[in-house]
C-alpha cells in the first residue's frame, strides 16, 4: 500500500485551487517558495529526525539538541544560507535549542539596547557565535513583576566596575533557556546602584564560562532548573538557574544605549527616547502570533486528516462506516479550529504590517500610535496563544484514544507550546493591561481624544450602543457589515459598561482591581473584534486563484459566528441582536460546516507541512495510518525484549506464591 | 526554615472548622480515617517515593512501577488488609499499572458476565494473582464502536473449543492497559460465530502467556504500544498490541452468564437479563465522577497554596507584595475550579446512592429507572471529567512559568488525567447519549409518560418555559430556588427548542445528525443542572462543624452563578432572566469570591492530602516553595556533570572555529 493516496479522494472534492491557497497561506510567492523549500531540505536530513525523540532519556534528548544545532549550523554556512534561510532551518528543524535564545533573544537584546560601540564589539563575536549568549531576566521570586527584579549591580568607582550579585535565595536567575548548560555569556537584567540610589531595572552583558573549558567563571553558579511538561517537548533546552557571588564586570558591560553610569558613577538618561524599547516588543509578539498560527494550524492538520481517515459507527449492513469528520459535533469542536489557523495568520500579517509602521513613525519621532499599538499587540499575543494552547489539546481529542499516543505527535506539540502563555507576558497580566489602555481610552472620549488603529470604533460609542442589526434570515449573517458591527457594538457595550461600574469607586486603582475579572473579558472581545476585522479586511483584497477567496469567505463566517455564538450572552446583553437573531447565527453557522467539509482536507494540505514537520502518524498526507502506527509501536524500548525487565524480580514471584495471609 | 509553616497566617484566617470538612469531603468518618492512614503508609514507604520518577526513562520507569506492584501487593498481604483498605493503598501508590486493570477490569469483567461456574473456577487464581489479567476490548480500527469489532471467535464444534483470530491487521487489539508485558490472561472480546452465523460481541477468557516462562503462547503475539502523553504519567502502564493467528481455546472460556454455545454449537440466550450489565456501566462510571473530584481538587490544592505564597507587584515603598491570591483575575479562574471540586465530590456521593438504588431495583427486575441512571452516569463522566482535565491546565497556568516545571506536579497529573475523557465512552459520543435520552423524554411528555429522576423537571416543561425570575438585587441569587429554577427553565428550553427544530425534518435520524452539536450542549446543560441540584440538596441536610455549612453554601453559588455568568447566552435565549439579572448574579460572584478569599486555603486543606500524594513542591502543605524548588533542580541529570555530554563534540567546535563562508 506504500505510496497509494488514501486521502486522494478527499482531495479531489476540493472546490478551490490548493495551490493558491499555499501562497496566500505563505502570505506570499517568496515566502512559500522559501519555506518550501527549507523544510524539505530538513526533512531529508537525517540528522534531522525527530520519531525518536519522545524516547530519549534527558541527557540523550540534549546531546541529541546539541548535534542538531551544531549540524544546522553547518548547513546554514556550507550552503551560504541567508539570515532568512537560516532562521527558516532552525525553525523547521523544530526542536528548542539554546540557538534559539541566541538569535531571538540574545542578539536582540545587545541590538535593542546596546550603544553602537558595544554592538560592534559584541554582535560579530555573537554573529559568528564565538560566543553563545542568553537572556536572563526572570528569577525564581519575580517573572511578571519585572521591576520586582532582586538581582543587583552595584557600580564601584574604585575599579571602574559592576559588582553582579544575587543577594537572596529568591534572586537567582531562573527559567532563561540556554543559560543552564551552554550558554558563555548572559544579558543580565539587575537592579541598577550608583552611590548608594538605586536607578531601576537594566541590562548588563555578563560572561559565563570560560571560552578554554566551559566552567563557570569564579563567583558563578550554573545549572538546569529540571524536567519540564512532556517527553521531548521542551526538555531539549537548558532552562537555566543562575547565581552570583560578587561578580565584577567592567562598566563598559552595562547596555548603555538609553542610560549611562558615568565613570564617576553618575546616572543619565541618554537622548535616545525610551520608547524605541517598544518596538522591539510588538516585534516580539508579531512573531509570537505568527507562530501561534503555525502551531494550531499543525495540530489542526493532524486531527483533520486523520478524521477523515477515521471510521466509526454508521455502518448500514456491513457497509463502510461513516468518517468521523461527517459528525456534526467533531465539525463543530474542529473547524472553528481550522478557521482560527487562518484568522490568527492574516492577524499576523497585519501585525507586520503594524511593526513596520510603528518603526517609521519612531524613527520621525512619532509616537501618537504607540500606546495602542503596544496594547493591540499585547492582547493579540494573549488572545492567540490561549485559543492555540487550547486548540492542540482539542485536536488531541479530536483524535480519540490516537491522539494520546506520543506517535500521533499531538502530546509533544501541546507541551512544547503551553508556555507561550506564560512567557512574553502571562496572558492575564497581558489582557489587563489592554483593559487599562481601553478604559483610559473610553474616559477621554469626553475630552475630543480622538481614539485611533484598533480602537477607533470606540468614537463612534453613542452610535454603538444604540446598534440593533438588522439581521431577518441565516444568511443576512454571510453580511461582512452585520458580523463587524454585531461585534463592534458588543466590544463597546462591554467597555462602557465596564466603565461605568468603575466610575462607582472613589479609588480608581481599587476599582480596576474590584472589577478585573470583567475587564479581562472586555479586554478579549476587543481582540476578537480586531482578528474579525483584519479578517474581514483581508477579503477586501484581490485573492487570485479558483475558489480560494470563497473559501476564506466561509472560514471567516465561522470565525465570527462560533465567537458569537460561544458569547451570546455579551451580544444579547448589549442588545445589538436579539435571541432570536442568536439563533439564526447558529444555523448559518451549521449551513457553514457543510461547506467547509467537502473543502477540510484541502484547506490543511494548504499549509504544506512535511510529514517530517508535522511528525505525526496519524496527520500523514497519505492517510496510511494504521500500518504505521503499528509499525511506530513496536520501536518502544519496552518491546526490545519479550520478557520485561524487573519480570523476575517483581513479577514472577507473585505468581508462583502460595498466599498465606491474604484475606482477600 | 525548616518546619516552618509559611502558610500558618492564612490557615489562621479560616472562618470554618477544617476538620469537620475534612470528613464532609471523605463522604464520613470512616471514610476519612481510611484515608488518612493509608495515605500516610504509602507516604512513609521509601519505596514508594516518586518524585524522581519523570526523570526515569521508559524501561526504568516500568521496572520501578513493577517494584512498587510488588511491594504494594507484599505490603497487603503482610498488614492482612481488607479489599478495601488494598484498594486505597493502590490509589495512593498513585502511578498507573497493570493491578489497576486486573482489579479494576479482569476481575470485575468476569465477576460481571462470568457464569457462577466461571467464577468459581477464575475468581480465585485471580484474587491470588496466580494469573494476572487485562481487559482487551479496543482495537486499532474501533474504539467507541464497540459493534465494529473484527477479532473474530469461531466455534468449532469437531473439538469443542473456540478459534480466536485477529483476521485484518485493524483487529490487532490496541490500548489495553497491563496488556503489553504482564498480563497473563486477558478477556477478549470477539465476534462470536457459529455455524456461519454472526451473534455480536461477546468476552472470552483467553490465556496469552505461559507461566512458566512468561513467553506468549503460540499464536499469540504481543507487545507495548509506545510511549503516551507526558513524562511519567501513563508510561508506567503497559498498554498493549495483540494479534491472535487462530488460537484456540476450550468452549467453556466464553463468558456465558447471559448468552451460551451449546456443545453441538447452538447459540441461545440465558435467563438472565441482559439490562444487569448496565449496573456495571453506572458503578465504573460513579469511579470515575470521584475520581474526577479527586484531581480537580488535587490541581486546586496545588494552585490555591502556591498562589497564596507568591508575591507578584503591589508593592507600595518596599513593601511586601500583593499575593497574587488576591488578584481577581486569579480568584474568577480559581474559585470556580474549587467549587467544582466540591460540586463534583458531592454528585459522585449522590452517585453512589444511585447505584445502590439501581442494583436494589434491578434485584427486583424493575428496570424502569435505568435508561435514566444510564444517560445521567453518561452524562457526569462527560461533563465531570472534560471539566478536570481543562481545570488542571488552567491550574498549571495559575502557577505561571513555576507550574511549567515537572517538580510542580501539574504537568504530570495534566498527561495522566486527561484520557479520562476518552476512555469508558468518549465524552462527546456519551453526551449524544444523553440527548437522545433527553429528546424521548420530551417527546414522549404529550403521552402521559411522566419523566423520574433526574429528568422529573421536564415533567413541568410548561410552567418552565414562562419561568421568569424574579431576582431584583445581586442577594437574591443566594436563594437555593432563583438558582434552581433559572437552571432548570435553561436546560428545559434548550431541549425544547433542539426538539422542534428535530421534529422539522423527515427523517428523525438525520435531524439528529443535522443537529447534534446543538444537541451536546443541551445535555450539557442538563448535566449541569444534575450537578447543581445535587449540591443544594447536600445543603439542605444537617451539616455539623462551625461555619462548614456556611463554606459549603458559598462554593455552591459560585458554582452554579459561574455557569450562570459563562452560559448567560442559554439563559437569556430562554428569557428566564434578563440582562440586568444577569450582570446582578455576576455582581454576587464577585462577592462570594470574596467570602471564599480568606478561606481558599482551609478550603483545600480539607482534602487532607499528604505531601507524597500531591506531588508538588508548588502545593507542599508548609509553602516553603522556593528553597525546595532551587533543592529538586539540581537532580536533574543534566547537573550531574558540568559540560555537558556532546558539548565537546557539538559546541566546543563552532566557538572554536573560523568562519571563512558565512554570509551572516
Ligand atoms: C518555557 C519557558 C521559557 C522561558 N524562557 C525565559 C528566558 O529565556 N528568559 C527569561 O528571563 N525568562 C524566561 N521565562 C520566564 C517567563 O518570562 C516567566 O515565567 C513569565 O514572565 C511569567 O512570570 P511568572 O512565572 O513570574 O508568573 P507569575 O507572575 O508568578 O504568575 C502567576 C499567576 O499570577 C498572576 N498574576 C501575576 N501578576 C498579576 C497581576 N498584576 N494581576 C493579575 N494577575 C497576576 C498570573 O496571571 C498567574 O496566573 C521562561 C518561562 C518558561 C515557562
Ligand atoms: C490511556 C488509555 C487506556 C485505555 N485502556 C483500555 C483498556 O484497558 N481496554 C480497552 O479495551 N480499551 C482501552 N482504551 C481504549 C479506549 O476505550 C478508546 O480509546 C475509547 O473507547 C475511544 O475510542 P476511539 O479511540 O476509537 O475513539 P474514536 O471513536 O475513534 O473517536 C475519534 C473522534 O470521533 C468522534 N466520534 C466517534 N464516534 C462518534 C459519533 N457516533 N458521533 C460523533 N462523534 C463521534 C469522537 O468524539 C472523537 O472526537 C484505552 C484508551 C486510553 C487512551
Amino acid at each position: 500500500m506504500e505510496g497509494v493516496d488514501h486521502l486522494a479522494h478527499e482531495r479531489n472534492k476540493a472546490g478551490f485551487d490548493v495551490e493558491h491557497m499555499k501562497i496566500v497561506w505563505a502570505g506570499s510567492r517568496h515566502a512559500f517558495d522559501l519555506s518550501d523549500r527549507i523544510s524539505r531540505l530538513v526533512a531529508s536530513d537525517p540528522v534531522f529526525r525527530k520519531d525518536d525523540r519522545t524516547m530519549l532519556g534527558r541527557k540523550e534528548l540534549f546531546k541529541n539538541t546539541l548535534r542538531k544545532a551544531a549540524h544546522a549550523w553547518k548547513r546554514i554556512n556550507d550552503l551560504r544560507l541567508t539570515e532568512e534561510e537560516g532562521y527558516k532551518l532552525r525553525f523547521f528543524v523544530d526542536q528548542p535549542a539554546f540557538t534559539d535564545l541566541h538569535w531571538g533573544m540574545f542578539v536582540p537584546a545587545i541590538k535593542g539596547s546596546g550603544t553602537d560601540e558595544q554592538q560592534q564589539k559584541w554582535l560579530p563575536l555573537a554573529y559568528k557565535m564565538q560566543i553563545i549568549g542568553c537572556y536572563a531576566q526572570t528569577e525564581l521570586g519575580h517573572g511578571s513583576n519585572v521591576q520586582g527584579l532582586e538581582t543587583t549591580a552595584t557600580f564601584d568607582p574604585a575599579t571602574n566596575e559592576f559588582v553582579i550579585h544575587s543577594p537572596t535565595l529568591t534572586s537567582s536567575k531562573w527559567w532563561p533557556g540556554g543559560l543552564g548548560k551552554i550558554s558563555t555569556h548572559a544579558v543580565v537584567y539587575a537592579r541598577l546602584i550608583t552611590n548608594g540610589q538605586e536607578h531601576g531595572v537594566h541590562g548588563f552583558i555578563v560572561q559565563l564560562r570560560s571560552l578554554d573549558d566551559h566552567s563557570p567563571l569564579p563567583g558563578v553558579t550554573v545549572g538546569d532548573i529540571g524536567m519540564k511538561f512532556g517527553s521531548g517537548a521542551y526538555n531539549s533546552m537548558d532552562n537555566g538557574v543562575l547565581r552570583f557571588d560578587n561578580v565584577r564586570i567592567p562598566r563598559n558591560q552595562m547596555l548603555m544605549r538609553f542610560s549611562q553610569v558615568t565613570r564617576e558613577g553618575k546616572f543619565v538618561h541618554s537622548s535616545v527616547p525610551r520608547q524605541l524599547v517598544y518596538g522591539t516588543m510588538v516585534y516580539v509578539r508579531k512573531t509570537i502570533v505568527s507562530d501561534a498560527s503555525t502551531a494550531l494550524s499543525r495540530a489542526v492538520c493532524i486531527a483533520t486528516r486523520y478524521s477523515a481517515v477515521r471510521r466509526q459507527f454508521g455502518s448500514q449492513n456491513g457497509g463502510i462506516e461513516t468518517q468521523v469528520i461527517d459528525y456534526k459535533t467533531q465539525q463543530a469542536r474542529l473547524f472553528p479550529l481550522l478557521a482560527s489557523a487562518y484568522a490568527f495568520r492574516f492577524v499576523g500579517e497585519w501585525l507586520n504590517w503594524l511593526y513596520t509602521d510603528v518603526t517609521q513613525r519612531l524613527q520621525a519621532n512619532d509616537y501618537s500610535t504607540l500606546a495602542e499599538a503596544h496594547a493591540c499587540t499585547a492582547g493579540l499575543k494573549s488572545l492567540t496563544t490561549s485559543v492555540t494552547a487550547d486548540g492542540i489539546e482539542e485536536c488531541r481529542k479530536l483524535c480519540g484514544g490516537h491522539g494520546y499516543l506520543n506517535s500521533s505527535g499531538l502530546p509533544e506539540l501541546f507541551a512544547v507550546y503551553v508556555p507561550a502563555c506564560t512567557y512574553e507576558g502571562d496572558n492575564y497580566v497581558l489582557l489587563l493591561q489592554v483593559a487599562r489602555h481601553l478604559m483610559k481610552t473610553v474616559s477621554q472620549l469626553g475630552s475630543g481624544n480622538k481614539p485611533s488603529g484598533t480602537t477607533a470604533y470606540l468614537g463612534q460609542v453613542k452610535q454603538l450602543l444604540q446598534y440593533r442589526s438588522d439581521v431577518q434570515k441565516a444568511e443576512d449573517w454571510l453580511e461582512p457589515n452585520a458580523v463587524l458591527k454585531a461585534f463592534e457594538a458588543r466590544a463597546a457595550w462591554l467597555s462602557v459598561a465596564c466603565a461605568e461600574n468603575l466610575s462607582k469607586f472613589t479609588n480608581p486603582e481599587e476599582g480596576f482591581q474590584a472589577l478585573s475579572a470583567d475587564l479581562a473579558e472586555v479586554a478579549v472581545a476587543h481582540c476578537q473584534l480586531i482578528v474579525v476585522s483584519k479578517f474581514l479586511e483581508k477579503l477586501q483584497q484581490d485573492i487570485p486563484g479558483k475558489g480560494v477567496k470563497q473559501q476564506l469567505q466561509v472560514l471567516c463566517g465561522v470565525y465570527a459566528l462560533f465567537l458569537l455564538h460561544k458569547h451570546l450572552g455579551d451580544f444579547l446583553s448589549a442588545g445589538c441582536i436579539t435571541p432570536k437573531q442568536g439563533s439564526l447565527a447558529n444555523e448559518q453557522l451549521r449551513s457553514l460546516y457543510s461547506q467547509v467539509r467537502p473543502n477540510a482536507i484541502a484547506l490543511v494540505d494548504a499549509f504544506n507541512y512535511t510529514d517530517h514537520y508535522l511528525g505525526s502518524v496519524l496527520g500523514r498526507y497519505d492517510g496510511n495510518v494504521y500500518p504505521k502506527l503499528y509499525e511506530e509501536a513496536w520501536k518502544d524500548p519496552l518491546n526490545e525484549s519479550i520478557v520485561p525487565d524487573g519480570f523476575h524480580e517483581y513479577v514472577q514471584p507473585i505468581l508462583k506464591q502460595q498466599l498465606r495471609n491474604a484475606r482477600l
